[in-house]
């Protein structure tokens, strides 16, 4: 039930059904592909009439549930694929260690692809198919890679992913084995990212990518619908939301989602953001203070989602904050370490970058940002599983001992 | 709603009531714990008047809603973790390709684990609690470690590993993420494996053994449950289920599933099982023919979770298939590669052990065992992600190219 693009630049608005500019979809024309990223309005009237006819309590657990807040027809829907919908863990024990309210963990490695990113590329997938494309392509080596070629894999289209050289032979091996076309550049990041964009152009191939295709951003929204609708069990809305940011879009896509459902009135208050970043890799402190972003920095973390000097979406990481009336806190490797620890120990298995967010919870919690008794729900983008180079870091080591009872009592006792 | 334990060795029966053995539940005492064996039996009756009073249809999408054929107290239900309600991928194509009516993939590396194995290990932590046992243990360095170490973490219960000091570092680091109190044993699995029952004995711990531990079958049972209800919406029972056998305690638990939901009427017919093994360690076959195991092999695969020369639930596993009017093929290394990237390009990422399953399907169809428009469900029993090795064996290369169009034309035209 979209009402219409509006660009986040110039303000120009578009409507789908008009003549004037039937396809604009992507970019706006006036401020081209760099600035005039748009945006999706929906008309939440008639989406409000549309729930009270078809009740969400009613419809599957998966997110094509919010069918009427995707840029989709309802035929594009792809219903069959299990997206979202991802569990909360209450962490009752990790609540008390913090002296918190309450501690959830939303899993989003329960994700067809084991991520987040599994949000958007369905729906881009989804809409790729709708506007007939046959092909899909986006410049990556991470979840958003992954989860491009899982679906496009479920769809039966072609998935192209350009990727650095460089990029480690794990995250090539998933990439081909859901048969995408992986195409090793001889060259930078930044090289594969602008070959990616004039071989959509080129060929005809549907772009996926966040920072210029408004799309996807509908899809990560989702995440942010269904805590508004999950919380409700879990004591209500909580204080906070927790988010690790990179690019910038996934926090921008959650507050846009838990928006909306304020807007909605499905919740009556909207939570606080806490944006979490590494302490090498952290322009968006730089960013809400000044408004601009600052000279890219040299460092970096381990938490390769998040390993971003130059955000592409930063103004919406910062206005997502500021209406939030957001925080952000920046963590060391070694916390993410301890965090990947934390959260194993109440039964998450969570990448670095997902780690992440809890030890800006820790973090923050320490500075006295959350305050006691305050609750957080912290996403948890990734399994653990994605890298698990950073889980043995993590691990520690195991007690060896002899094969008699006597080593496994002694082995116990010195472990205490 | 448990009637009686029945030992499947000599048949005795203990009533979980009675004043004569108020404790028996983990071995027969007559026959001990090497062939004593038990077997939960319900009342199906009781199970039936409850449906109809709460029927399944109104439940949690998780398999804590089969709460009267689990040998567990309401009390002691765990429905805040959200395992099983895995979703089947319905492969189009694939059955297109296969020439067969229907393929469906059931995707348990949807678990919160990412394998099957998180079935059985929640039903038994949950019941090591009610027990009142504060710690649990397992020899092993596969699935079902991983999944034990996940949900004593989830309960906030010690968990204890014991793993030869050659297990890979990977499946420590996961096991050492959630929290276990892993022992490196000097000596070879099977020293492990007793070093494991021993402390069990001494120390209290409760015994996540499927072989001896009758309530954990109970819980890999639920997959068959599930897959009774889930096919409904895929054109009724299929004419197969398919399932890798390591153990032979899945194929049986997933069996005793599927005839508890037909005694139940729940589902009109019984599938076939097709049961497939490694062609290097496939004792299966033979002890289907002659009652008997034979002389252990030397072989080894790849697929590590079937890696099972002696599999001590093979009279189960046997049982199963002869009720099932089921069938066993073998499949290579090379096959299971082939079919992980089968199970990539209908977009599910499957180990070893679990495309192994999809391998036996293309060799039954070969082999004309699977008849032409026949359907299949597969049992993906755990993520790709578990196995990054065989993935990167499995994946193949990426096209090199330099970063400019006319090299992406190239490789293009070069691959097809």
């Amino acid at each position: 039930m979209i009402e219409k693009l509006v660009c986040v630049n110039c303000g120009a608005e578009y409507f789908p059904q008009s003549a004037d500019a039937p396809n604009v979809w992507m970019t706006c024309p006036t401020c081209g592909p760099a600035e005039g990223i748009l945006d999706f309005r929906y008309d939440l009237e008639a989406v409000r009439d549309s729930w009270l006819d078809k009740p969400l309590s009613k419809r599957e657990h998966n997110h094509w549930r919010y069918a009427e807040l995707l840029p989709l027809k309802e035929t594009s829907l792809r219903t069959d694929w299990q997206v979202g919908w991802t569990p909360i863990v209450d962490a009752e024990r990790l609540a008390t260690e913090l002296d918190l309210e309450r501690v959830l963990l939303k899993d989003e490695g329960r994700n067809p692809s084991a991520s987040f990113k599994d949000r958007a590329s369905s729906v881009g997938v989804a809409h790729a198919m709708e506007v007939g494309a046959n092909a899909i392509a986006c410049a990556s080596t991470g979840n958003a890679a992954t989860s491009l070629a899982c679906h496009a894999a479920l769809a039966g289209i072609e998935a192209n992913i350009f990727v650095p050289h460089t990029a480690p032979e794990p995250k090539l091996a998933q990439l081909l084995v859901f048969g995408a076309r992986v195409f090793s550049v001889e060259g930078s990041y930044d090289q594969a990212y602008q070959l990616c964009s004039s071989a959509c152009e080129q060929f005809g191939w549907y772009n996926r990518n966040c920072a210029i295709n408004p799309v996807l951003v509908e899809g990560k929204k989702t995440a942010g619908l269904e805590i508004a609708e999950q919380v409700a069990a879990y004591g209500g809305v909580p204080d906070w939301v927790a988010v690790s940011i990179g690019d910038g879009c996934t926090i921008a896509g959650i507050w846009k989602g838990l928006s909306e459902m304020h807007a909605l009135g499905m919740i009556d208050r909207l939570p606080r953001l806490l944006g979490v970043q590494a302490k090498e890799v952290a322009p968006i402190p730089y960013a809400l203070e000044h408004g601009v972003l600052p000279e890219p920095g040299e460092g970096t973390t381990m938490a390769d989602s998040i390993d971003v000097q130059v955000p592409r979406n930063w103004r919406k990481a910062v206005n997502a904050l500021d209406s939030a009336h957001g925080r952000v806190v920046c963590v060391s490797d070694e916390q993410i370490l301890a965090a990947i620890r934390l959260a194993g120990r109440h039964g998450v298995f969570a990448e670095p970058a997902a780690a992440a967010a809890l030890a800006g919870v820790v973090e923050a919690v320490d500075a006295k940002i959350i305050e006691p008794h305050e609750s957080v729900l912290v996403m948890i983008t990734g399994s653990g599983l994605k890298d698990i180079r950073s889980s043995i870091r993590a691990g520690g080591e195991p007690l060896s001992i002899k094969p008699d009872l006597t080593s496994v009592e002694a082995a116990v006792e010195n472990a205490m």
